[in-house]
């Protein structure tokens, strides 16, 4: 079985749910990475506790600040990032940070359509241009074949409720601001794959199943724990090669349609 | 064949471009709509003079100002259209205006991500939010069964390079933005043919093919006349039905994957 063992992971909104599972997870690997950059917006805030409680445990993780959606933000996060691999490059980027609003094809604002767009859309394209000069480094300097999560790649969290194809959950809530904007986040993750095949940098856009955090609960009773979804969402990541570039995976790794 | 012969149409950014030309294609069918709704940001600039020059010849062009992108204009629109209508519904909303920037996944911005969003999404959203009782009303008044763009119908102007699946054009230009707010409309346009399903309104994403407009210009050499296109496309809107309902379909009247 492929295993996952990228030298230095990055995961945005790592302070709670789905992020801050992530963190764990990677960090209580047997061979966990060297450096897991855990970025927030407000380390020093009452929403980070149990991050800073979490990077107490563990001397690999490194908490970050970073508001995705300010690129002064996003560019003094990647300038300490660089500082703090001293040369090396950053070989796994989770774009996890997001935010829903729930609403119908009537009621949907277009205060919230901008504000969900920037957070889900726009912080993801951001913090992957300020983090491609490493990412680029980290493949460059791998000596594996291919492409891999373990090498250098950009994964975007995004939901199954943006695919046009299925619409998952659209009995439950239009979610119109949240649905355009996860069908949006994978045309850029296309885009980025088709413009990085040449930097053999893995560009995948991941559906982590309906789950059991703030955000999965608004929408009713979700059937996976976060300790099913990530386990799943590990296994998944340590199997994607070229193969899968550029494609909607959810956490079981099966394709889904755009 | 089926014919295309609503009552009442709107067109969307119909100043110049494709807009002005449906217009004026509209205007000179055999059986020309009672009304014509040609809006625009700015009647009484000189970008408006050929449309100006175009309603001076055919009583049914009312030119009405909207900007789409702002709330309180496009409520003043519909309030003024529903004045016109004097009780009857509006058959044919074509959400046409729209902007491309040119860019790639490394220089893309936050700001053109968003202007683009605001026009080409937010923008037909709530100029449909703001028709939607004179579409309803346009569908309950009909005598025919179905769905169809003569009794009630939102057609979204999209682009093939809104294609998560085909990205047309992507050797030409990144478009980053431009395709970002094209598969965010397509999903937008899904979940209005899911809302709309049971008032029998018509939902359909159309695109337009590769046109001699300024904006098809910015791309290098369009292989179609804006006449070209237009003849297709007003023969495409005159045969869509229910099996169309929700679905991606260009200019030939062919059907395009997500």
């Amino acid at each position: 079985m492929e295993r996952l063992n990228p030298r230095s992971v990055l995961v945005t909104g790592s302070n709670r749910g789905l992020g801050l599972e992530l963190v764990r997870q990677l960090a209580r690997k047997s061979n966990p990475p060297q450096w897991i950059f855990a970025t927030c917006r407000d380390p020093a805030g009452p929403r980070a506790q149990d991050l800073k409680n979490l990077a107490a445990e563990h001397q690999q993780i490194v908490i970050i600040p970073l508001d995705t959606c300010d690129p002064s933000s996003v560019k003094a996060a990647a300038a300490k990032v660089t500082g703090h691999l001293k040369g090396a490059g950053l070989n796994l980027l989770i774009n996890n940070a997001g935010i829903l609003k729930l609403s119908t094809v009537e009621t949907e604002t277009p205060e919230n359509m901008s504000e969900v767009y920037k957070t889900n859309v726009i912080g993801p394209m951001i913090v992957s241009q300020a983090f491609l000069p490493l990412l680029r480094k980290a493949s460059q300097e791998s000596s594996q074949k291919g492409m891999g999560c373990s090498k250098a790649a950009i994964i975007n969290i995004t939901s199954e409720c943006g695919s046009i194809t299925n619409l998952f959950a659209w009995n439950l809530n239009g979610l119109i601001s949240y649905r355009c904007s996860k069908s949006a986040l994978n045309m850029l993750t296309k885009c980025q794959s088709l413009h990085l095949a040449k930097d053999e940098i893995l560009c995948i856009t991941l559906h982590p199943g309906w789950v059991q955090t703030d955000m999965g609960n608004e929408l009713g009773l979700p059937p996976l724990t976060i300790e099913q979804s990530l386990q799943g969402v590990l296994h998944t990541l340590a199997g994607l090669s070229e193969k899968d570039h550029g494609t909607f995976v959810n956490w079981e790794g099966n394709h889904l349609p755009w």
